[in-house]
């Protein structure tokens, strides 16, 4: 017989009543029944019921063990009574007699339970991470990720992909978030880098001819966390060779979606192939983001042009000044008292907003300053326009573009919301595409990049020398899901007589870019081929599939929010040794100096 | 059409003849026959001849195309004229003429050749590291190496393990090779360390309940380089609970011999489940090392017994002196000159020993002074007892136990290459068990651990009560392939009454103990299974495969032999702003320090 099981604790069924078996665990639960002791046997891969009575040895043994103590028992698999078979339970319809048990491991007293699902103060819950993984949903949530990755590495070698490892000690760059840096012993005064993303080796590994990369890729970002942010955390980085932004999609889709659908539970998944490609400017306007829950079925309308001239003064004011009128519809809220579109009200001027406006309407009856000044026959040709219905009501933001926009689309998520409306249990996805290559920086005055300056300009060469640089737009993209900004990507820019071209407009000269970005552009110049890529968020997806709001929650071994691991005693104090090899010393941190914000725009996906 | 290519450059056979194609990739060579220009166009997964003559319009444009531009090609597919086909070339059968093509990307003066096999130094291989990718050899070796990580995931999630990350920023700990530090930007003072080797995290999981464990892993040590140790580099790290150490070999030979079979090219490779397991003292016997090459067929003997009284003096004053004698067949020298076992004596003093002993024998004469000696009758006696026949001779390797295994180990492997005796073409495995707990300290006239203090010793606290410290063997084991050890692992030593113990047996008191371990034993005081595991070298393993001696020909993108990434230029000077975030201060390397060597350990696998 094994030393320590025949069977799991998930094993055993019907089939081995009257087997002898030998099954090891943890104590999960005990029960003692007045000289009948229960004890629920834990592993890995289930639970099952252990028996003692006064005739066996192992009561006194087992009766004696605190919860979480390591056992191996020797027994007989015996068929429930009726009465007491579990069909919730693989094992429910047996337990275990124990003729005998041997302890593995005494557990002492326990700093949190595993049983049961108390919640308890995160900070306990980390420093005693190998208990808390223990408990039923972290250690699923646990699983879940180990199976949503060997999916995702699954589907992009079906697709052609092969999985590369590329350098976690890397070199500094000035561009992007705050580097974690690495002192070399052997160059005192260097250092080395963690990758904030393996952008630049992707790029250079289709240059060096691999047509489709991947790679669960660590990556490193040394910013303030939140809760949905890791100082360590891992992309579905991927590049392909001679694609357009198109093959992209039609490569990944079947790859998110196939995932989505694995492991939805049953949520409907937006179907590979289906993905809707949302142009930037159309997402700002129709809902207010470029990051758009599609779950939300409101739609976000411009209604500018129907207050030109209106009785609403403060609209046409805004309007007359450049701004811009948004509205929200409210549909079927004939039964809403006034208060709920005053507390709408109210909620947008928390938020910092100058506040929402609205019309309601029941029974084909307009109500609220906004229809009583704009007029009854306005509104009914504003609401025939919008296809409302007599019982919609409607909310306005208006104010400069940027602004109604943003409000418009809090709003439209706060109003489907306190409407029941978001569609729940499924996944939707989407694309932003068409973002703009330049924006005019109203600081600086000029033209600059409005995200990634290494995407291919839509129109290559001939689009930047003939098209007002604000009008142009990059191969460039998002994938959205549920609101939730996946990644972004692009078709990158592989020229460099296009990429000198470019900074140019957005004012920098051959020399600052030779200066800055020379490896990529040397490299460029012996032969690279037209290439793209994203890299989804796998901690991101997983946070989306194991329903959790925070990223700690789908890690096996976080940092708390102040970056520190506190089992392990992360970041700690070394010795002067490693100091002295590394030539370098510790000083006193410097009182917090403002500094100018620099605009640290992230280059990679 | 698609923008780029219809097909890859690897895919049109006869089955295209008169198909109109577009093929996209680089310039691989150019041959121009005098108005008719041939192309090898090459991508990620082959080649095409491309055809252009006076009458295209793509002549010119090629024409013009340095080597490793990259080109769109639209032409027709022909049929190569019977003599020109190539059968080497699955598109030999094919060429395809060009109608038209656009370029991609100009390449201008190459720093080194694709093209050819011409060796160039390291350093311009590495800083020119994407040209240097796409040539053939080193091309096949990354892609080798994705496929055997991809195969051993499949392997291992097979086995029931699932595939964890564990955190790349973790705590410095004192024993081991040397950190690599990151320093905390909100802690100041403190410092990350990357890690080693997952060894605590994945012994963490086993006592997390999680029951088979498996990362390709990312590990670093700032070590001095070698060809085959690289700053970062990859384990096959697994781990598993509730298993002795055969339920361990039994769960890894399928994985190994399965990988090794996939891409061994033909080679033999040890079956599954027929890995030998060697002692650690019969290893250092019988083949003078812990990491035998079994294919190398020649057996050490250990033949102390035949000098104790014997006329040759030297030996019998180092066996009277507690010394040994141990001998190395050379089968079938009979034609073998008196210099080829003079040069092997000269070999041995050469490589600091004091000179390998001999005897010849033809057609059963023996021949030479240890024979002349020792005595025909005793040295027919020796011969008798070892199997050898009339026309073997044999090496002798004598002096202290250590020194005579050492030199008969290195001898038994020039033997057999100087006689052509190393087995070709296989990959032979096996285990090498049994290793001792604890070895007597010369230096330190003390017991101290032989290897891993957290190995758990066979008997468990039985034998660490009753048994002589120097007779407990550990649950430690090594696999070695073809004389390369590719990983240590051992079952743990999960309980805190044993690990103290063992402790004080070499030493330590239990407040030394829970000073530098606490972390580890306060989690298995709250419940921890048996458990085991090892992690095989995932670069050595690639290495072995693609017949490589050197680490950076199977890494894409190596740092050199100095810790530099010549392409990327890391390490590199930080700004000061960075430091001052930091709160570390670069100063002046000290002068070289030669503290007194410290003992350090490799603790993990």
């Amino acid at each position: 017989m094994h030393a320590y099981r025949t069977h799991t604790c998930a094993a055993l069924t019907k089939e081995q009543v009257g087997d002898t078996v030998r099954l090891s665990g943890w104590v999960h639960k005990k029960r003692d029944h007045g000289g009948v002791l229960f004890v629920d046997l834990r592993d890995h891969y289930g639970m099952t019921q252990i028996v003692a009575d006064e005739d066996s040895e192992a009561l006194a043994l087992l009766d004696g063990l605190k919860l979480e103590s390591v056992v191996t028992i020797d027994g007989t698999v015996k068929a429930r009574s009726e009465g007491t078979v579990n069909a919730n339970l693989p094992t429910g319809a047996i337990e275990v007699y124990a003729r005998s048990a041997t302890v593995q491991s005494r557990a002492g007293e326990l700093p949190l339970p595993v049983a049961g699902e108390q919640e308890y103060p995160e900070d306990i819950r980390l420093k005693y991470r190998f208990i808390d993984l223990r408990r039923e949903r972290v250690h699923a949530n646990i699983m879940l990720r180990n199976r949503v990755i060997t999916s995702l590495r699954g589907r992009m070698i079906d697709q052609g992909f092969s999985e590369f490892q590329t350098p976690i000690l890397g070199a500094s760059s000035p561009e992007g978030a705050r580097d974690y840096l690495v002192p070399s012993r052997l160059h005192p005064g260097r250092f080395y880098a963690l990758p904030q993303a393996p952008q630049m080796f992707k790029q250079l590994l289709m240059v060096s001819g691999f047509d489709r990369y991947f790679q669960i890729a660590p990556c490193f970002r040394d910013e303030d966390l939140r809760a949905d942010r890791a100082p360590e955390f891992y992309q579905l980085d991927f590049e392909m060779s001679f694609v357009t932004q198109e093959d992209v999609f039609q490569t990944i889709e079947p790859v998110l979606a196939g995932v989505f659908e694995e492991f939805s539970g049953g949520k409907s998944v937006t179907p590979a192939g289906e993905f809707p490609r949302i142009p930037y400017a159309e997402a700002l306007l129709k809902y207010g983001s470029d990051k758009p829950d599609l779950r939300n079925p409101l739609i976000i309308s411009d209604v500018t042009d129907h207050f030109q001239k209106s009785g609403f003064g403060l609209f046409e004011k805004i309007v007359g000044g450049g701004g811009r009128v948004r509205v929200i519809p409210a549909p079927a809220t004939q039964d809403k008292s006034r208060k709920f579109f005053d507390d709408m009200n109210e909620w947008a001027r928390r938020e910092g907003f100058a506040g929402l406006g609205y019309v309601t309407r029941k029974g084909g009856e307009f109500g609220g300053p906004i229809a009583k000044n704009h007029g009854t026959e306005g509104m009914a040709k504003l609401y025939a326009e919008l296809g409302l219905g007599e019982n919609d009501g409607l909310f306005f933001a208006a104010g400069k573009e940027k602004d109604a926009a943003k409000l418009a689309g809090a709003a439209r998520t706060r109003v489907a919301e306190e409407l029941g409306l978001i569609e729940q249990d499924c996944f939707k996805f989407c694309w932003i595409v068409d973002f703009p290559m330049f924006e005019y920086d109203e600081d600086l005055k000029r033209v600059d990049f409005s995200h990634n300056p290494f995407s291919m300009p839509q129109g290559e060469m001939e689009a930047l020398e003939s098209q007002d640089p604000l009008d142009i737009l990059a191969w460039q993209y998002d994938i959205v899901c549920n609101g939730y900004e996946l990644s972004s990507g692009a078709i990158r820019n592989h020229r460099p007589d296009i990429m000198y071209k470019a900074f140019e407009i957005a004012g920098y000269s051959k020399d600052e870019v030779d200066a800055n970005f020379s490896g990529m552009i040397e490299a460029f110049k012996l032969g690279a081929p037209p290439h793209g890529g994203s890299a989804p968020g796998i901690d991101r997806i997983v946070m989306l599939l194991a329903d959790e709001p925070n990223i700690r929650e789908v890690i096996a071994f976080p940092m708390n929010q102040r970056a520190q691991d506190l089992m392990m005693g992360a970041p700690s104090v070394v010795s002067a040794k490693q100091l002295r090899e590394l030539s370098i010393r510790t000083v006193e941190p410097p009182q917090v100096d403002e500094a100018k914000k620099v605009r640290t725009d992230v280059i990679g996906d």
